[in-house]
């Protein structure tokens, strides 16, 4: 059985069906950071309340804690964490180098000390699969190398190559049935990007991901680099747009045929205060909303704006730090992002994704609430 | 129409109904604290899934944030907080002692100075009451003078003296149909309890709460003084006793004939890793529970032990600072703390509130899981 079929298009833009061990995934998909096995402030039933059906765990945290062992023994991440649907688990290769302490890299792997303990590790290919294996991940990704925006080209090449490696390690140490997605490097240049997009797409690899975007280069390169690059990425694999982004990111992203997102900007937003509209951004503590009794959004149908919570109550309650304001705007945001992809899937079937990136990036411009 | 019936009698302990605004309450009852208008880390929704139908709020902290006009404008507490069961609100008088800065008591009232911005206040009888009106409090308490636990005789006394006068302020102040508790205080002195009870159901207060226990007296000092008093304080009134306790303190007081009940212990003690279980507490921290995948409480109805989290996954959520540990806690604590006062009803009106009250403190001798 296939694990991707594309069921229609619409210019560069698909929508699209992954199939898992644990149900079906539309795409165009956004994936709810649930880096601990949990997506912070809010239970598995109001995630999947929110239209989820597909989330991303961290390999590099549940390795150190509570141990891939533990979760093996519990039956895997399903079941400890109480999420019946998919999950997805990145390498733990990006955490190994932005969170670790003692970090070196080497032509095996990562060597590192735990944030934790200052426990002394080597996160391997080999490593990285056998714990999502363990972990009992639906999506499997490589570990890579992922160089930081505006490293010399030289140093991106190396990368590249690295990675290629690793994608092949990976395949051979990959059981039976587990689903595996590489990961695309090369930064914001388009013909290492294409070449590298290639190389893995030679690969028996189940996914391509793009990895090294949001690192630090300007939004507008971004977009023009996923313009070039990702409709010549293999078209019938999906392609996953690692860390990215804002809702208008999402939507530039989906036309030029991008299917599978994270990020944990709406989770992260949610618990600062700010939460996503229509328009724009509400930042939640301006004195503009103490006396306002209107939902986040009016017409939202998330559970705060839907249930009466008003935005002077959510002023209130996050001032007071009180963790119903996190949890409300936790669920608000994931909303807006899910109902983001769902229409973007309707108009790619509906062949009118033009308009529909027209009206939502226009919304980008427009009226008011926008604070941020 | 009367504000309370006792509807069955079992020795000295009663069960009864408060009539409010917002509905019946079954007594006992026990309050969750919402100290800044919500629960912490529940939802109302959840709040009320525990079989709670009264909750307790601040009035000092509310006082100073969102304030009682910005409430008000939103068609009270209920409205603002989204939560339509009944509501008390406290006289603030005691966060006005133990929270605010340059405190002062006066015979008008408390001076003070807000812990938030410093801004310099008057809480007297009358501004109490007032703003728990413009809260829309369900069942208000008058301000108090509560003398710290071994205070002189003649301090006593003297606090005494001015919370009957300030109970007759807050009666002369009370809008028509406002239902108003007096304050009992008089610390572990049986005869000045007495005095002081009997001299507060003279005045046509609605309730008759006890303070000043559980402020740092002995339990068992606690226990003897209230055994003492009670059963003396006017049965056709329902009898509060303030911020107490622990599952035994409740039955305790339960038998002594206590009807109504306030504490943070369910709800701070889970954000602290602990949950109230019958034969103890258990502290999910502990490395015992790194790979038990049993529910907190086999058996238990919460949507914690019953939605299958086990004890190693909340342990995960509890290291890794995660916001559901404190959600599912917090849950199953509340859940525990109900469970009690309707298992005591029930025994009441079965008129084996002995046996049952055995029952249940020969469970806090009883076997493990008892970790506290």
């Amino acid at each position: 059985m296939s694990h991707f079929r594309v069921v229609a298009t619409s210019g560069h833009a698909r929508a699209g069906t992954l199939t898992t061990r644990h149900g079906e995934v539309d795409t165009p998909a956004f994936m709810p950071v649930a880096t601990q096995a949990s997506v912070k402030a809010l239970s598995p039933a109001e995630v999947a309340g929110t239209g989820a059906r597909l989330v991303i765990m961290n390999t590099y945290h549940l390795w150190l804690r509570p141990g891939p062992e533990i979760v093996h023994a519990h039956g895997g991440l399903h079941s400890f964490a109480r999420w019946p649907h998919a999950i997805a688990t990145d390498s733990g290769g990006f955490q190994a180098y932005s969170i670790a302490q003692r970090f070196r890299e080497t032509p095996d792997g990562f060597e590192l000390s735990s944030h934790l303990d200052g426990s002394r590790r080597l996160l391997t290919p080999e490593e990285s699969l056998r714990v999502q294996v363990l972990l009992g991940t639906d999506i499997a990704l490589q570990l890579d190398v992922c160089p930081p925006a505006g490293a010399p080209r030289r140093d991106v090449e190396r990368a590249l190559e690295r990675t290629t490696a690793w994608a092949k390690r990976s395949l051979a140490a990959r059981p039976d049935g587990q689903v595996l997605y590489g990961i695309v490097q090369g930064g914001t240049d388009v013909e290492l990007r294409l070449r590298h997009a290639a190389e893995l797409a030679a690969l028996p690899l189940d996914g391509l991901a793009l990895g090294g975007f949001s690192v630090g280069e300007a939004p507008a390169r971004m977009h023009e680099t996923l313009a070039a690059v990702v409709p010549n990425v293999d078209a019938a694999r999906p392609r996953y747009l690692m860390g990215v982004g804002t809702p208008s990111d999402l939507v530039r992203a989906i036309c030029c045929g991008v299917d599978l997102f994270d990020c944990v900007m709406p989770t992260r937003n949610a618990r600062n205060g700010q939460a996503f509209v229509r328009g724009g951004r509400l930042v939640i503590k301006n004195a503009r909303y103490k006396d306002d009794p209107s939902p986040i959004e009016p017409g939202c149908g998330c559970p705060a704006c839907a249930g009466g919570f008003g935005r002077a109550y959510l002023r209130h309650l996050f001032q007071a730090g009180e963790i119903l304001a996190h949890r409300l705007l936790t669920l608000h945001n994931l909303h807006h992002y899910q109902e983001l992809v769902r229409e973007g899937r309707a108009a790619i079937v509906a062949g009118e994704v033009e308009g529909w990136a027209r009206s939502r990036l226009g919304d980008e411009r427009g009226p008011a609430p926008l604070d941020a």
